[in-house]
């Protein structure tokens, strides 16, 4: 997610033969906001530059002006939904949250991010991951990178628990990330469709019950028992 | 799941005064065969009567005598794939088997639905009920009415598992059906993008992990641990 802005330079921003204006990077991340947005509701592949113009109020050539290609406006819509997640989601978890507390913190900052509303179709990766997995190119290739980033928060966040002592040495880290990122992306969906905050606890709960049995606890929701047998 | 063939014969099929000859009803269901496939790599809002009848050689005229609308397309597609999905994952797992061999056994059925590729783009309702997450209408609520009809089919079982004792009696269904079915849907893209067997046994170690938590006991790829404090 740290190179987001390096991948914006090199592969959406104009060439730097021609330096753009400061109100044509002004309007150009009005476009790319708006795409983001819409993208949440229509799909990426559900973008054209004509109803993009139409949504924003400029004209078809301005937009043109700006991305030469549909390819182009995906891949820099792309970069600019991974700026606003980074802001909104990741920066909100300082680096000193560490551990087990850090995947708590990453959990309740993407479902605050969906409590935000953001964007209208929610998480703008969830939706647009589940629309481009049947189509590879650039821009699921970009999706899925960015969703590995936000995966690898987990993985970081999980060995800091290994090795501080919080999980046992032999805890399977991609195991839980498996377990732990989906309830997100479910509690995304049910949200988007129900907007009841009782799925977002779902997600809390779900979280917390699978650290607990990473940590030898069993979850909080149901009552102890011993084991039959080992 | 069950009201799927009444829903279809309600909504779907051409009126009773007109009744449709047995070639019509070959077409029709070819027509809606392709469509339920097509629809997991384009959307169903990618479904168009036109391109639908170039997909299987047939004329857009022949296709509007079995679908007046596009909505009409959508509904009966989503019926159609809800039939396979009985038939395929659903029927595979005979009422005999219960409790948690039940939860375990519709898990792999569905694991096995994608190994199998019934559809091209993975399972059809993860794939639309992401589409339509921000789309109400009639073609959403259809969605959401069979995805409840799974998490059901998983309520049922794990009802068995808590009334055997399998489960304690303090088991909190709606929430183990919130942390299970989630590892199915992130199983089912990652396996579309990846092809990686790798996680649909990452899902499978996850359910069982969830089962292990509930059932008191913690799950089997860590090393069990006291918990230091109650």
């Amino acid at each position: 997610m740290k190179s987001t802005k390096n991948q914006m330079d090199q592969n959406s921003a104009p060439p730097a033969s021609r330096k753009p204006r400061a109100d044509g990077i002004e309007s150009r991340r009005t476009i790319l906001d708006a795409a983001a947005r819409l993208a949440t509701v229509r799909g990426l592949g559900g973008l054209s530059i004509g109803d993009l113009a139409q949504h924003i109020g400029m004209s078809k050539s301005g937009l043109y002006a700006h991305f030469k290609s549909k390819e182009e406006l995906e891949l820099a819509t792309i970069d600019t939904a991974a700026e606003i997640f980074e802001t909104d989601v990741i920066r909100k978890v300082p680096p000193s949250v560490r551990g087990l507390a850090r995947v708590a913190a990453l959990t309740e900052a993407f479902l605050q991010h969906l409590v935000r509303r953001i964007f209208p179709g929610g998480c703008f990766f969830a939706t647009v991951a589940a629309q481009l997995a049947s189509h590879p190119g650039r821009a699921r290739d970009r999706i899925m990178h960015l969703q590995a980033a936000w995966a690898a928060q987990f993985i970081v966040a999980l060995r800091q628990a290994r090795e501080a002592g919080e999980l046992p040495r032999g805890a399977d880290v991609n195991q839980l990330v498996f377990e732990i990122t989906p309830m997100m992306f479910r509690a995304n969906f049910a949200w988007i469709v129900t907007e009841d905050e009782r799925v977002l606890d779902q997600a809390r709960v779900g979280v917390k019950n699978v650290l607990a049995r990473a940590t030898g606890e069993t979850g909080t929701r149901e009552k102890r028992r011993r084991p039959g047998k080992p």
